[in-house]
């Protein structure tokens, strides 16, 4: 995976990452937000993969039921995000495939593998985002957020979070 | 729903809104559009709902066919904007949803309520876009953009448009 | 097609484009990428198509399978971005599509008209994207990435890239 900052404005960055052939998806997204510590992010990608793994979750088990996807396929649609869990990037990702006849498959993103190419435009916020555990769904949801500015002028004060709206 | 605001820069504001179980998309989209004024803004969001209603414009009877989705559903991807409507704001937003074995289905969002969490990023434009009937299709499309700049500076002079750019 | 300035800051514009009824889409964005000389870019859409030819990518024989669809479709998701091929921008965009019953369909887009509208948000970054051709695949890649930092700092002292990130 190769990357570069095109734009960086008042804390507010645009990465360009550019995925290769072989390269699996969701570690390479990991390893970007860990290296460049991203408490906040959105991307959006098109390309292709030559395998994945989609998941989708099922209310009933609280589990995430896998679709194996064992073929060459456009990547018609990849949007997600980055939030801490635990301190940590965690990186939440869905995602539309496209068939050789058009048509579709999709779901959460658990793994892939690229071939030959993705293209990602990822834009870190200055803020962190950070993923809590839900009881009533037993995943990790975005809770709560705190902005930097917010963390400088002190948790006590502000009471733990941001200015809301609404 | 939930709102922070996180990061702003000359009138652009980008929002993270997080919507919580058994909230309504669309109401809950319009009443944080008409709070916050947006005159323009784009959002995109990964999540799931538990049940949707889908639209399709159906060309030669000018009407929206309904599809009902009356299961747990991935979102896997909802992308829209927000544009004046006789001065208000209003949403349109499309959404690919995916099944437990991955095939998918979309249409224009007409209502959905999410389970267990929307992650929506929405980034305010500092501009106004308006919707106008359109007597061919019978619906309000967006027609003209006047920015503030252009307001500001007056609508006669400018002749009632911002610039164009092709 | 219509077009619009909303949001410029330091180099980064970003533009709304409403494309009307029977504007194709490629030949629009190409036009408008070469009239901005944009050398990178990224953009999301949604609406509606009369028709469309979608690509499927088949890695066997490094061609693009052809798709037809001869109906009205909603346009569920557009993701696409502008690099430069031979230092002209070239348009690089995904599509998944909704039909009557809610059942979708999508690939690489190679043409398609647009019935009644298209809302396209694009932003400009301050960059060049490079697409090279790539032996192992066949197609032009976006293999390099040079900011007009890095040019203007002279590519001799940089190395013919802008500064990496992971």
């Amino acid at each position: 995976m190769k990357s570069r900052l095109i734009h960086e404005i008042q804390g507010e960055r645009t990465f360009v990452l550019i995925l290769d052939i072989n390269d699996e998806v969701m570690a390479s997204l990991v390893q970007f937000a860990k290296t460049n510590k991203l408490g906040a992010a959105r991307f959006t990608a098109i390309g292709a993969f030559r395998n994945a793994t989609l998941g989708f979750f099922d209310w009933e088990s609280k589990k995430y039921l896998k679709i194996s996807v064992n073929q060459q396929v456009e990547v018609l649609s990849l949007i997600g995000d980055v939030a801490l869990t635990d301190g940590e990037p965690a990186v939440h990702a869905h995602v539309v495939i496209g068939h050789s006849d058009g048509s579709t498959r999709g779901g959460h993103l658990l793994e892939a593998h690229v071939r030959p190419t993705l293209e990602v435009v990822l834009i870190q916020s200055p803020a962190h985002l950070h993923r809590q555990f839900d009881r009533e769904s037993g995943l990790a949801l975005i809770k709560d957020i705190m902005t930097r500015e917010t963390l400088a002028a002190g948790t006590a004060r502000m009471g733990n979070r941001g200015p809301s709206y609404v």
